[in-house]
């Protein structure tokens, strides 16, 4: 599973002994190691998944209970699997029973002073204090996104005092992809370090796609409900309803979906303030509602049903990830109107949720021009009550196709800077087609420098050690190290060897870039050594001394 | 030359009807077209180079003279053209004597109140009026880096008043590359839109290199000359000396060289300041410059002879590129004293170059985390009296070799908005080879849409347009105008024919990344043509009211 030599999987825990958290931990030749944050997994069989890591603690804590669940119809799988009067590809690994409780979600064990195994995880995982992790879990300022019916994943955190994390979009569409190619694109993404997925497939076998993704998944899944409802209902938004939406959401549930995307805040008054922009509404999610809202001439049901959606949440404890169906898609629609309206409903909606005792998380854009980019999430902290924020980018141009995971990468480490929590990746492909499996890649080491860069910009404990240790190796001339520091040593290794394949360049002091007259890292050094006799304070005193004498004043 | 068969190249003028200012022309779909900002020239024939468009405006100055210049030496062309006893790949274009003037710089005519043909063709590129090219670059804010002995480069400016510039580096090293492959990557590098070029050529063949690079070249070269002269000495740091340099410089004034990188700012007492950082000295020049100080216990001759170097560069305008030699190499050496050190001298050479009419930028950085980017440009405009900055990157971590374009392009676009007037580009190849064809295209297309979301971010006149342009087209699924007005449309169209590939799907209402019923911008447009029934207004007017009826307060 690993991607480098030098990497392998540690497990680490906490004082009570109890627990094996991973990390990746990276040999130098210096005979020192360097631990990183790992998201892979312990890996799977694709057709047998994961062991369900947390399922005693879930069963420890004696508030859930298994049931029957939901019988499953041949239209969970979409129109072609009536067509055809049979599902296609059922999952063949363990098939457990959905469990439910009445409220057990992270949200309300913090608020009552429990700290959860879950918690003491992402403690360890963070190397911070568990209590940190109860009291933003119980203020609403960070989540924990974990199902009681996804046992097999390991528990991680969203809010602004911890690591920011990245989440990696997959799933099919009408046009393209199999089940097998999603699973491997949700194993490479997570490989590479995306922190959780979301499976948005549109196509076909909607079900059973998701349910081989959650069973092989070691980070939580978070989906968009109304994607499915609307297959259930031929593609046609206007024969949506509560009852079938209501529907999707249960069958998700008892699946094991950690966190969903609502577009609750796609109200039918915001609506018209979309007709001016430059690219109208572009979130599928909110341009399905608000054509719903137009065509029934109704308030969106998701808002009007919000409170019953609350209740079944708190039953699996599955996150909101509150939608922003009407976030921009250029820059010149930016902080608009219709943003800002969903917005302060989208505020509304949290406070209502938390009465539930439900986490919560608020999606952000977008495109937006990088003078605006704080200005959002500012707004969204103060008015969400400091609720995660999770934004798509955002995009700070819109003149590069192609090359959108870097237009929103420069967003991205911008506005998680100022303090959001989770970064919706984009891949080179965004506007243009369906990602393939390179295009996750990229996207998943974009976004993960992208989040790095904020975290040591935001002088996260602990966050530039790592850049200080790949510096080291780099100014040391230990090539091999450098690579296995890398975020992705592959591409670095091999990059370094299109020009210098030779072994005994990997311990050269210079590279073909310069060409070793030219290195700076060598000459920089040989004027170390050259005056260093005596260690580095001696000849630092002695260069002053120098200064001094010699320089002449201008 | 052109990347689209959707673009031309169209020549304007100002009220004079004098100039031929060249703009891409991108024709729409829909009867309406768009000029872009062209930098790629005319074209010409590698071996005859381009035609001296600037010489008629040199000669009608009147001021300057041609003279036999400098005898050319073996040495010239490194140490493998002593070896074989004579030069190679010569020149074979037309070969003009260099000329040269008493004062002849932009700067001085600007000063004098005199408006030059090189100030209206500027102000016709960037639109603006050119009393503004004339009162920036006479203040110093802004320079038009024209050396008269490079007739063929058509004007450009670099000032934080105009649109931000890029620089792609190009020029071979000790161990790749040829003259045909690096006078192919200038081409390359213009074709897709870099403003300047620096040829930091270390290998064999520098002299012959560069002809061929600056009789190729409609933009203006930069190089870092102590490369070369550190060739003559066989690459011993120390047996370097004024002499050498000087000559070297004339060298290159007398061909045509626009800028030059001079590193006069590492001063020996700054030395020591590097002795305890992460990754010491990691500018090439910087790095050579500190041995020869350290060795000679002697002042920086470049610092001593700062005003001799003056009085060579007004002959021929060439204008000065104050290196920092000492920027940071790691986030964690950023903003250091070593650095600000440095700075502050060349605060003090800037105003030392401008009291001989020498036009001047500063080199900055390098590797800053993101919350530390703004006060590096903040100081260098304060201390150097808003001479324009001129940085690499800065990379916002250090954790991604292989991705150092998208780590710098993050610091680039934020250090740009906040006032840099030129970015040097930074490739996937840094830190780990010499950048290839592929790489330079990478580098130029990832600088372009760094410096453009800074235009925007700016407020820049116009900026916004070519956004805006764009993404209309993409909400009226007017595909081929996307590709078209793209900054890279080879790429966005490849990427959009991966899984669309039949022409029809040119003309599409969707692509494959959601496919035909989940496209939000088709059923965005649907809510808009199912309501639009007496236009716009009126439909706003109706979605109001119908809102206000029916909305359901919380």
């Amino acid at each position: 599973m690993t991607v480098h030599p030098a990497h392998t999987r540690v497990l680490t825990s906490d004082e009570t002994g109890e627990l094996a958290v991973p990390f990746t931990r990276v040999a130098l030749t210096n005979g020192e190691t360097f631990d990183r944050y790992c998201t892979e997994g312990p890996g799977s069989d694709p057709e047998v998944g994961l062991p369900p890591l947390r399922s005693a603690w879930i069963d420890g804590r004696g508030d859930t209970t298994p049931y029957d669940g939901r019988a499953p119809q041949l239209v969970d799988n979409g129109r072609s699997a009536i067509r055809r009067g049979e599902a296609r590809d059922e999952w063949r690994g363990e098939k457990r029973q959905p469990r439910r409780g009445a409220n057990v979600t992270q949200m309300a064990y913090a608020r009552a002073g429990k700290v959860t195994e879950e918690m003491r995880y992402v403690a360890v995982r963070e190397g911070c204090d568990v209590e940190l992790v109860r009291s933003e879990v119980a203020a609403g300022r960070a989540i924990i996104p974990a199902n009681v019916n996804h046992p097999e994943s390991e528990p991680m955190i969203i809010g602004r005092r911890f690591l920011v994390k990245i989440n990696a979009n997959i799933g099919n569409s009408a046009v393209t992809s199999s089940i097998a190619e999603e699973v491997d694109k949700l194993t490479h993404a997570i490989t590479w370090g995306a922190d959780t997925v979301m499976d948005l497939s549109t196509g076909e076998d909607i079900h059973t796609t998701r349910e081989w993704i959650i069973r092989n998944s070691p980070v939580p899944i978070g989906t968009v409900p109304i994607y499915q409802a609307l297959e259930k209902v031929n593609g046609e938004a206007d024969q949506l309803s509560w009852e079938v939406f209501r529907d999707t959401v249960v069958e998700q549930c008892e699946q094991g979906v950690d966190y969903m995307t609502i577009h609750a805040g796609v109200l039918l008054r915001y609506v018209p303030l979309t007709a001016n922009r430059v690219t109208g509404i572009v979130s599928r999610g909110g341009s399905i509602m608000a054509g719903w809202c137009l065509a029934h001439h109704e308030e969106n049901f998701l808002y009007t049903h919000f409170d019953e959606l609350c209740e079944i949440f708190r039953q699996y404890d599955v996150s909101f990830s509150l939608g922003d169906g009407l976030r921009p898609g250029s820059t010149a629609d930016a902080n608009d109107e219709a943003q800002l309206s969903e917005l302060r409903t989208l505020a509304e909606l949290t406070a209502r949720a938390w009465e539930h005792d439900v986490q919560v998380m608020v999606e952000g854009p977008g495109h937006v021009p990088l003078h605006l980019v704080e200005e959002n999430v500012r707004l969204q902290q103060d008015w969400c009550h400091g609720a995660p924020f999770y934004t798509l980018g955002p995009l700070a141009t819109d003149i590069a196709p192609g090359y959108d995971h870097i237009t929103s990468a420069i967003g991205a480490a911008t506005i998680a800077m100022h303090g959001t929590a989770m970064l919706c990746y984009v891949t080179p492909k965004e506007h243009l087609g369906l990602p393939n499996r390179d295009d996750v890649k990229t996207g998943v080491i974009t976004y993960k420098l992208a989040a790095h860069a904020a975290d040591v910009a935001k002088g996260h404990p602990g966050a530039r050690d790592w850049d200080d240790a790949l510096s080291k190796a780099r100014f040391e001339f230990r090539w091999r190290d450098q690579f296995a520091l890398s975020l992705d040593p592959v591409t670095a290794e091999s990059f370094h060897d299109e020009t210098l394949p030779a072994e005994n360049a990997k311990t050269a002091h210079f590279c073909s870039m310069c060409g070793p007259k030219f290195c700076s890292m060598r000459i920089s050094q040989d004027v170390r050594d050259r005056f260093a006799t005596d260690g580095m304070a001696q000849k630092s005193a002695e260069f002053v001394e120098l200064g001094g004498t010699v320089y002449v004043e201008a």
